[in-house]
């Protein structure tokens, strides 16, 4: 061996136990495919003690048969694994950690799964490096979480590894590309296996990234997290949409944005064809769109409101439907969608006017947290979107119409709007001296309390009572009291005052519906384009297929 | 026609036009390869008047034989296009608005042709759709600027047009995805078409996202942009590198970071193996690194101070010591190095505890620029690391520890380091008390002043003369005062006193080389671990292959 090849050697440890390990596996291994049966075997041979491993479990598509394959391995000969999951919302992702066959985690988001994390961490049975959005965690995985194993899913791949990701890449892209580049091994779950390279639909992962494939058990898991039934939108939702459309997308002349998945904003996407009509508004507001394909946006599409539409992930019932708008959807040359959460999130933070979403609680301050006691439900993507991005440097008439002053060294703000009824369903006040986030914080031992969205990032907060223009606040102690003002009657809100709120309202730090001309009579459910999933149907010209769920009419 | 085809095609009119298209030039297309010698009557067929086309000028490669083509067709065919350069390099990227052919331009950074573009806006030749950083650009194509054609450049295609980036991916999957699913049109130019796909290295972006493939004349343009001659680091830059070792990263625990590609930070670079061995920090500090291969950073990586570095781009003359390295760099199975700028932008924003780089004028708030009078250079990358990102949710040992309070609500943050010599070679103040940019952006008629980096995100000034903790400030007068203590005998710093920087040294706001246990008498070349490019090829084992204009020992 000459000095270089041996110095070389020295420098390619990864690549030398990557290879180590796939011989394992080579005697089973057809090629580039796994046999499902041997699975767990495989998983035992290629996983080691202590790896990096990364499961894809997005924020619908699960690599369920690699996740629950994983579960089955004998804990005396891998353990100690150190996972990566996006969003962790399978059971088995935590039997993992019961089993100690994992021992460390780092996520961004857990659904139904947060409150056994929350359980796992106080006996010590699981613990945390880090809680991420999605795209500081892919970020990192470049970085110092680079992985030595990722298991993915997808819908078909070729012999060569070839990989179609179906309507529902999300994630797929940034986890591969952080294991194939760095001698880490790549196994991708698929539904079905092709032989001829030519009946995949398009390719959405280059084989040469993937190390095997496997067809699954059963086909991956999804999940519709994005459809709402306008059954269940109320009129108080019709009039804070009224009002959301009245006083912030016309004032700021909003282009481009991200909407939030709860029925606030499924309420101003149902009343885009009407009252947006009725005020002449079309064409010159919300255009361009970041977010799933939600069901309740087809009305507004269908009358041409929507230029386009960029989507984080898919939503089960709407493939039919975005493939035969491929104007408005990003669809691939196959004719079905593409998504891709690191570039929509990228889209959603630096490209779009104005993220809008629901809290479920906020203090006085703005500071809001959807964390509640005993669930640790991880930050998910709306902070990455739900912040003003200081490394923005272009302009758009949104941006600059935020501007205080007429210093050259100012920048322009992007919009960060919260919706929030003053009260929850149960009566409980959603504005609130403090947030549960800043206890659950302390006695979860995390640095910092876990804030989804901070004061200082929101330029609006809308309530039901009026609008509270945030960014024009000249102090903390002035953005206080514009919330307080549309705050009616819970403890923060009583703060306030007539004399306050007249005040406020005089110099233009509040509105209230009257002060946009918008009746409190007019907001009622006959304002939806669609009233039912049913009505979705129809206008969808029955290209949308809900799952069963949502098929009650 | 059923009603519902009907009404599918009224909703794919982007498709209709792009197949429209194809066929005008399926009779000189050989499958998906275009013959060389026809490409400006190709362009001519695939391109329309006020079409939105991506041109790939990056920081390093260039599309350059699409772009001399396009320049060549007739501007009575091809007029009004809306061109999205990311870097504005070539002079043909210019002579297309000269002859008429484009007419409007978004991009995010322009080097030598900076002159030229300054001077056709004034002209009227050419109009600014805005300048933004590099990954807001991406993110735009995603929204608002979805373009029609995308002209890119690979190293080597298959005859099914899978693509090899070879090691300056850089930008070209961002570029290529935005296009391939809206129905847009893909064009790589290769310096080579294999006829079997097993000659292909590998894929780094899969055949069914190009349209067509055509050879280029010769290979594409790519230029050395990150290597700095050792020759001329000066005892003064050395110097302040070993107060950015001692009075940055080791006090606040710097794991995770990316250089610069100024002599400041090549300095540090240089000096880790010798003065941070000393100090015993090697495995303590810099451990993961997010920039191109830094030939300087050769030495710090042989004696084992680098456990990982992610690219932006390549490095000409580092691919085979790169090759040679994959347990530090972000390699393919085929052994050549992978970037990807969007992913390495995303990791400098999300997954770094700081950022340091050097600014040529700074104001004595902190607001830095390199824009000077007559030149548009745009963004390029450095306002997306260098600000604080406010949707990070995650914490590291350094973005906590400049916390300054003990709320729960309180963020950590990320350190952004200027460093800056108070004076510049010429004489000339660096800090001053107007940066240029205020004047450039109002003469140019930009809504705000170019600023790069503003002061409000920047956390430590370290100049020639000292440290100025900006985190600690509690107002802008007292930043405005650090900055005035470290800023020598400029007009800035004049401001100061003996008593006031006195007070800000005792009071740990200021720390001067004495502070940090520096003697000035040690800063000398000396502690350079290698002192011209010669030794970097030793330090290398001859494995890096300097480009001739760095040859000159």
């Amino acid at each position: 061996m000459s000095s270089q090849s041996q110095s070389q050697s020295r420098w390619a440890t990864r690549r030398a136990e990557k290879h180590r390990r796939l011989a394992r596996v080579s005697s089973i291994a057809d090629g580039m495919i796994l046999p499902t049966d041997r699975i767990v075997d495989v998983l035992q041979s290629l996983i080691a003690p202590g790896d990096r491993v990364v499961v894809e479990g997005n924020n619908q598509k699960q690599a369920d048969f690699l996740s629950r394959s994983l579960a089955k391995v004998d804990p005396s000969v891998v353990h100690d694994l150190h996972l990566i999951i996006p969003s962790v919302s399978r059971a088995e992702h935590l039997d993992l950690f019961e089993r100690g066959i994992a021992k460390k985690l780092d996520f961004a988001y857990a659904g139904a799964q947060s409150l056994r994390i929350s359980q796992f961490l106080q006996d010590g049975i699981l613990e945390i490096g880090a809680i991420h959005t999605y795209i500081e965690l892919y970020a990192r995985l470049y970085v110092d979480l680079t992985p030595n194993v990722v298991l993915i899913a997808g819908f078909k791949a070729d012999r060569d590894g070839n990989l179609y990701t179906g309507p529902s890449t999300e994630d797929t892209p940034a986890l591969v590309e952080a294991a194939a580049f760095r001698d880490g091994i790549v196994i991708a779950q698929v539904n079905e296996i092709v032989d001829d390279p030519k009946d995949l639909p398009r390719v959405d992962i280059p084989g040469s990234w993937i190390d095997f494939v496997v067809q699954s058990d059963k086909p991956f898991f999804i999940e519709p997290l994005f459809t709402r039934d306008p059954r269940l939108v109320t009129p108080i939702q019709v009039l804070m949409a009224m009002m959301a459309i009245r006083g912030i997308y016309e004032r700021h002349q909003v282009q481009s944005l991200n909407h939030g998945i709860g029925f606030n904003t499924a309420a101003i996407e149902l009343i885009l064809p009407t009252y947006g009509e009725k005020l002449g508004l079309k064409g010159k507001i919300c255009r361009h769109w970041t977010l799933n394909p939600h069901p309740t946006l087809i009305p507004a599409i269908e009358t041409g409101w929507v230029e386009s539409v960029h989507c984080f992930g898919g939503e089960l019932g709407m493939e039919a439907y975005v493939s035969a708008r491929p104007d408005v959807f990003f669809t691939g040359r196959d004719g079905s969608m593409r998504s891709n959460r690191a570039m929509c999130q990228l889209a959603g933070q630096y490209a779009v006017d104005m993220f809008i979403g629901s809290t479920l609680q906020m203090d006085g301050a703005g500071n809001s947290s959807t964390v509640t006691h005993g669930r640790l439900t991880g930050f998910g993507g709306a902070p990455n979107m739900g912040h003003d991005p200081h490394g923005r440097r272009h302009a758009t008439p949104a941006w600059l119409d935020l501007l205080q002053t007429d210093s050259p060294l100012e920048r322009g703000r992007k919009l960060v709007v919260q919706m929030v009824e003053t009260f929850q369903a149960g009566g409980q006040p959603s504005i609130v001296e403090s947030i549960d986030a800043v206890e659950v914080g302390r006695e979860s031992g995390m640095p910092l309390a876990p804030v989804m969205i901070y004061g200082d990032d929101v330029t609006h907060v809308l309530t039901e009572e009026g609008i509270a223009y945030l960014y024009k606040a000249r102090s903390l102690e002035h953005r206080k009291e514009m919330i307080a003002a549309v705050a009616g009657v819970t403890p923060v809100g009583l703060a306030s005052s007539a004399d306050k709120l007249a005040a406020l309202r005089r110099d233009g730090f509040v509105a209230l519906p009257e002060d946009l001309g918008i009746h409190r009579s007019e907001a009622t459910r006959s304002l939806l384009a669609a009233k039912s999933v049913a009505d979705l149907v129809d206008w969808s010209d029955g290209l949308y297929d809900p799952p069963a769920r949502f098929r009650s009419w």
